[in-house]
């Protein structure tokens, strides 16, 4: 596996990779590797040729209250994680690297982010999109793989792909979970032990929803009441509960049709995040 | 020369392009061709094997009180003009092919938009950056030709590329003048007879302004009272007048380095602007 750290260098891979008609897939993260990330890579291998991973811990779509500067890393762990997983380049640009002056401009989203972690996050979503826009210019891969945990995300990104023709394939890949349910994240090791053996709840509570709208019950409303009235018992925050339409992210009082469950809770030093999609 | 009106039929030339190795240039229109963009398509024809020229009035871009409807447009003269100029191909999109639903995101410049055109046109350059950024994705040339008659929008696609690392060249070209010096515009058209005549001391008070830098005067509030003084005899109002430096576009009191002289001039029907750059 090669390490780049520069666009130049990065782009030179992608480039002689190209000319040997290879095919690239790409799997833009913010390092602290886990399953849920080898998992992107494992699908991008078996699609593609060359694949390319990059960590960037992306300051712009963190709020200055925000876990940046503590936000995990160990790139070494994650160089050998990636490299087990079938990654061929490893792409780690500096701040600097990626902004090498302030921004002129960015990406403004301008719908669906007034839900979810939209509203908790604001301008969240902006840089995020930002950065991604970016990432797909300098490695201008065939596809680029995304996990569904971060749903909202996913969405964005589709949104972007689609609103400025960008010419990416974008592959959405399954969550991928704890043995007891919980959603694997780089945050995950903020839990205290308490938290951690509590926190398979926010799946569970997931999971319950679900059931009772397959089992008939489309109020809206009544379901968000039974998901909150279960996560009571936890020991954390909700930062929110939601039921929406998915992909569009409305509020219907009436489920039908495809529809996210998501929840957002904090523990004293990680907020977590999961979702569940379903056919009402 | 080829006529496609959709994102898939323009992609696929372009595509057939590359496979032959052909490189290819791009010059983005709004239409109604005058001997200014007719220039464009004509250095991007001695670089590049595959000429791709867009047509497309970008309702993005203009404001509510804007003149988006009422906008010049002849498509066969275009056509032949592009054809006559070294076309291969026009992509002709419709409003709702560029723009199938309402936009989840655009670029929002947040720098370089105070001055000059920007500080008149609220949005003006979001919508330019905006529609310039699809384009490129669609087409994805090597290179893209604008003229320097736009000086702050090619400073803001200039930035765009950088700032979004778009693997896309940049070529600026010179900005080409009637016999008495007019710079040509699509909207001239809309000068009655005698603003028409009168219309040359937009460029004379640009060149005014450059003598009166190079024969020693640093000063910026005396170049631009002069330059003022001078427009005054005309039939038109003053959008702007405007010197700063450039590409920064800041305001310095003591003129030197590279400069930019601009003005935007408002007759009874048509907002003409023109600018000079020179060395104080």
């Amino acid at each position: 596996m090669i390490i780049q750290e520069t666009i130049k260098g990065i782009r030179e891979e992608v480039k002689s990779a190209r000319r040997k008609k290879r095919t690239v897939g790409f799997v833009p993260t913010m390092g602290f590797l886990h399953e849920g990330h080898l998992s992107l890579i494992q699908a991008a291998k078996a699609k593609h040729d060359l694949v390319v991973v990059s960590i960037f811990v992306n300051p712009l779509q963190f709020g200055p209250n925000e876990d940046f500067d503590r936000y995990p890393r160990d790139f070494e762990r994650d160089e050998q994680l990636a490299k087990e997983a079938g990654a061929d380049v490893l792409f780690y640009p500096s701040v600097t690297e990626m902004y090498p002056k302030e921004m002129p401009m960015t990406i403004h989203v301008t719908r669906g982010t007034d839900v979810l972690c939209g509203a908790s996050r604001p301008g969240h979503f902006d840089g995020v999109a930002t950065v991604v826009m970016k990432l797909f210019q300098i490695v201008q891969p065939d596809e680029a793989f995304f996990g569904q945990k971060d749903a909202q995300q996913v969405a964005i990104i589709a949104n972007m792909i689609e609103a400025f023709n960008v010419p990416i394939q974008l592959n959405t890949c399954p969550t991928i979970r704890e043995e007891d349910g919980l959603a694997k994240s780089s945050r995950n090791v903020y839990l205290t032990a308490e938290e951690r053996q509590e926190a398979p709840i926010i799946y569970q509570t997931l999971q319950y929803g679900a059931k009772r709208i397959q089992a008939g019950e489309k109020k809206r409303e009544i379901i968000l009441a039974e998901m909150k009235e279960r996560l009571l018992s936890a020991s954390g925050r909700i930062d929110y509960v939601e039921v929406l339409s998915y992909p569009s992210l409305k509020q219907p009082e009436q489920l039908s049709g495809r529809i996210i469950l998501a929840i957002a809770y904090f523990y004293q030093h990680a907020r977590l995040i999961d979702n569940y999609i379903l056919e009402a």
